[in-house]
């Protein structure tokens, strides 16, 4: 298996990338490659200071452009093929590598990612799935933010991608899959809320479990959140910034009292580099999305997601269930 | 001054009322009068119970329904006029007091702010104000839940009542106003977002600072925060269970670990109940929402706002600020 790297895509590229791809190596197990992407010699200076460089399992591709996070993306995908985006979606849509991994704009990975691997047969609007630390386990929230305006069959297939995600990376067999709202009732909400939970309660393939609140989150009152990516966007970011203050105050406390506190489970808790990135679900192909602030474990934790993406075939459990659900009429 | 609380609003009524009304009359100076409304009996059990109860500054007036969390709000107060949430307000648009507080039903005390205080003139959607704890201050979340599906100039309306109520009860002379949104640049979003954007920048009365992204709000990068009544819902929501986990996280660790740290700035700063609910802005009086599980502390800081904003006269502010706007032609 061959996992490229855009090694130019974070705030600290290619140091972080580098240092991420080194630990993975070290510490996943398996003998998955790395194909790192991105300016041959900023990655190679990187790797010069490193000892026990692993070099069988490294590939370098050159990519001499980089996309930066205030252009379009649609546009920078278009006139940047020598990118480091560019260049590793193509490797990937070529099937030199199994997935893709970028910590640069996500905007720009995403239009990428639409644009040269392309949705899966049936898939409209292919959509990102963050993961939630809550009370008792993850919660996967799709949409994080690929798509906003949507209408409510699009949320339907984000109940089905969002499925066969948990299934696959979460170990959920039945995962329930519940509708952000801001109430218990099926009418309530916004129209796109109540149309959809229509359709999701008449959806015989989805463990529908009905509306969730904001405050049922936590509570892990689902496996699998679906909402429309403005809101879910919103929701992530601002879970990611409330941890962070949360831990923030608790640490000066701390200091304060000059207490001898192990708070190393609440921070792993919260932290979201834990989770590993964010899958683009419903792309031909497995595309995995990084904060631009990731740390080298982030990045790590990445290429795990992305290796057990590939292993368990989630892409192919995608296609084989939209093309059954398909058969039986029930996407259109 | 009269203050009017619905004794039968929590789901501890009326003893968490009888006991935040104490609470308040003994703590928050001034010679503001509470009026207790629901079920006389009940109230004078719970009152006879407590010593010290200042009794010239306490009154009953008896409400023999109860409005249930689960009935539909308009309907039950169309139906139940002699429930506490319709005595309550009837008072109010009586003049016999200022300001009508409750812990009942929010779309019940909504529903019925809007039927019989009725909404101010020129304004199309009164809009819940919800207080945020951040870094370094509050934010007003404008709208927290009120209305869903509304339209850019709704959002608007939103911006001046929030800036109005910033002024009035945060201190802030010239709120900072921000929306909600998923990226910075202005035609970021979704439809809604991006013409609200257009709107609130051509605006020459609001302080506007732009779009405000799920991670900005804890850095307080604004006062008044305006969106949507769905995102404003689930994120309000979220946060406070966010909070009340995290803190049970602590709570936790620090008893696993025996360590004496005091918690308490943490907590508070945290605490829901330290705001005192959260005004129905743009209605023809002075509404306060609380949560169905307010502890006393919360009843109690309820009537402090709510004395606070008749003082004020945040509604002579509000219809003075749009009066002004229509004669420029600014409000249709």
């Amino acid at each position: 298996m061959r996992i490229a790297l855009d090694a130019m895509g974070s705030d600290n590229a290619p140091a972080i990338e580098v240092e991420g791809a080194l630990a993975a190596l070290a510490t996943l197990g398996g003998t998955f490659k790395l194909v790192l992407v991105g300016d041959r010699e900023s990655i190679e200076a990187e790797l010069s200071r490193h000892a026990d460089v692993p070099s069988e399992r490294i590939e370098i591709v050159h990519a001499p452009e980089r996309i930066e996070m205030g252009e379009s993306p649609a546009q920078a995908i278009r006139r940047k093929q020598g990118s480091s985006i560019v260049v590793g979606l193509q490797l990937h849509k070529q099937g030199d590598v199994d997935a893709f991994i970028s910590a640069g704009s996500t905007g720009a990975v995403m239009a990428g990612s639409l644009m040269i691997l392309r949705p899966l047969p049936r898939v409209d609007r292919p959509a990102i799935g963050a993961i939630l630390p809550t009370r008792s386990g993850h919660v996967l929230l799709v949409d994080a933010g690929a798509n906003v305006d949507t209408r409510p069959h699009h949320l339907v297939q984000f109940a089905h991608l969002g499925t066969i995600y948990a299934q696959d990376l979460m170990g959920v067999a039945t995962p329930r899959v519940g509708l952000l709202n801001i109430g218990e009732e099926p009418e309530k909400g916004n129209e796109l809320a109540a149309e959809t939970h229509r359709l999701l309660a008449a959806e015989a393939k989805i463990n529908f479990v009905g509306n969730i609140e904001g405050r049922d989150i936590i509570a892990h009152e689902c496996d699998v959140l679906v909402c429309d990516g403005f809101v879910g966007n919103v929701l992530l970011k601002f879970y990611e910034s409330v941890a962070g203050f949360i831990v923030q105050m608790l640490r000066t406390e701390a200091e304060a009292a000059s207490a001898k506190l192990d708070f190393t489970r609440i921070f792993k808790a919260l932290d979201y580099t834990e989770y590993g990135g964010a899958p683009l679900l419903g792309v031909n192909g497995v595309t995995i999305i990084c904060h631009g602030g990731s740390p080298p474990r982030a990045i790590r934790n990445a290429i795990r997601v992305a290796v057990q993406t590939v292993e368990r075939e989630m892409v192919t459990h995608i296609q084989t269930r939209l093309a059954k659900l398909a058969d039986a009429g029930q996407v259109s």
